[in-house]
């Protein structure tokens, strides 16, 4: 076990979008804004940072294209949005982005409690949304969510998010951030996984998407880079739990992922004294406690 | 990777003594009766019950012998007591304990720090202790600590917790638990201390106690598993972090290693819905929220 680590790892950075999207109140633009910069500092090169999804739904992330439009793009940098339709695409477009994302789940009743549609109905809409960022010269990355559990439908077969994930690629997503939304996976399950898509896919366009739930995200992760996966979601002080279960964990916190992997020599170019940082600055924008580990233990443990 | 997991691994549970002797407050014997007695109805049948250092030092566990008394011997079940010296030896052999455990550390300036003596001082005092026990019939436990890092001395060399470990067994311990104390470790450093204990003394006297303070407990535990341990310390609830830092975690939560081994098909012989209330009682004795991830999220995720 572990003969095969990478020598470099991508971390993708959900949390300006997927965990302030479920903060009680809503972050002004500036403390947005405060929030990526210091992401930035510590050497963060992927952020999901809006939604385009209806203001109706999220008013967390109302502010969306004010929050792009005040970074534009920079070489080096992507900054993503979340696009439900053609709607949320333009509303991305008008901003100028490089890259946006389209999402769905690998159960059906998932998928309609949480946009309202079936599989199939939200597949039509995001080939519709990638011909559309195609001529823009936008790249698009695609979510399947529930890969590892569905709150409603139990055990989810790996072949559905398989089969969803092949749609998306032929679409033109560049890649696929397999999602376990409520955090429920575990190590051989994961190994599963990975391998069925490895097989069928191929990893190189293939993310991995975990919360934190049950306190497995690292041992899955684990798994998933010994089997060839090298993009990892996370959100900074694992900002994203749900706020009203003080301490119930989210998004795997960046700066425990980070810490592991650079413990194992895995690089990521993120500082994570600086990444530190950026989750003081993640609890103070959102004014509460945060659950990641590193972020209430510190990065430095040698008392000199 | 996962290609070796066993069918059965042995949990030993420290909540009673690793997790009430960090509380601030003196937990009640009544309370304390009920914790154990939750984690015997959930089916842990190791249990560290008690402590005899000094109530000068520890007086939140002055009552072990009272503790263990209530117990006596059963069937089946293990409770033991930590043991610095010949007089904590005594006290827990006025109770007819059938298991102690003697503890160091790895690193000089921690053994000297939380026992005020070298390691050579200690182990000869061990020898002592471990020869009352053979007389008495008790079995010995011993605790390495700060194996994977010292909060004073930084990354400590292996090869002094294998010396060490070595001596133990020579005294007679029929068990090892190597400790990472401050939760610093990673698992690259994982395997290559369980394989270092492999080849030179063999797993099947080795236990890892690992604290889950950076969030890489389960990730180790799963390389300790997959290269051949088999016997794993946790704490219910998570009980033991500081209680001072809010949801910093100490041991890794038992429920948590639970959740993940069954998920695995590896047997404990736990009930974790039990668990899970045993988790229960452990934060209504201590009266603050227990940091374990499965402890605040539930064990049922499937709304159905």
């Amino acid at each position: 076990m572990l003969d095969r680590v990478p020598d470099t790892v991508s971390v993708y950075e959900v949390s300006p979008r997927d965990g302030l999207q479920n903060e009680p109140t809503v972050v002004p633009l500036e403390q947005k804004v405060r929030l990526v910069e210091a992401l930035l500092a510590a050497g963060i090169t992927r952020i999901e940072a809006a939604s385009f999804v209806s203001p109706k739904w999220v008013p967390q992330l109302a502010d969306g294209e004010q929050l792009l439009a005040r970074f534009g793009r920079r070489e080096g940098i992507t900054l993503s949005a979340l696009c439900p339709n053609a709607r949320g695409f333009e509303r991305a477009a008008s901003v100028g982005v490089a890259e946006v994302a389209v999402f769905l789940s690998a159960s059906e009743t998932h998928n309609r409690k949480n946009i309202n549609r079936t599989v199939d109905e939200a597949l039509a809409i995001y080939a519709e949304v990638t011909e559309m960022a195609r001529a823009e010269g936008v790249r698009v990355r695609g979510y399947v969510s529930t890969v590892w559990g569905c709150p409603y439908e139990g055990e989810v077969e790996p072949a559905r998010a398989l089969s969803i994930t092949r749609r998306l690629l032929e679409m033109g997503c560049y890649e696929i951030s397999l999602g376990d939304t409520i955090g429920v996976g575990t190590p051989l399950q994961t190994r599963r996984i990975v391998d069925l898509f490895a097989r069928e896919v191929g990893l190189d366009r293939i993310a991995l998407h975990l919360h934190d739930t049950r306190g497995t995200a690292l041992a899955n992760i684990l798994v998933g880079l010994e089997h060839g996966v090298r993009t990892f979601d996370a959100s900074v002080g694992g900002l994203g739990g749900c706020p009203y279960a003080p301490g119930a964990a989210g998004n795997v916190a960046t700066e425990d992922l980070v810490y592991m992997l650079h413990a194992m020599g895995v690089s990521t170019g993120i500082d994570l004294d600086a990444l530190w940082e950026a989750g003081q600055v993640a609890e103070a924008v959102v004014g509460r406690p945060l659950p990641g580990k590193v972020h209430k233990a510190g990065t430095r443990w040698r008392r000199s």
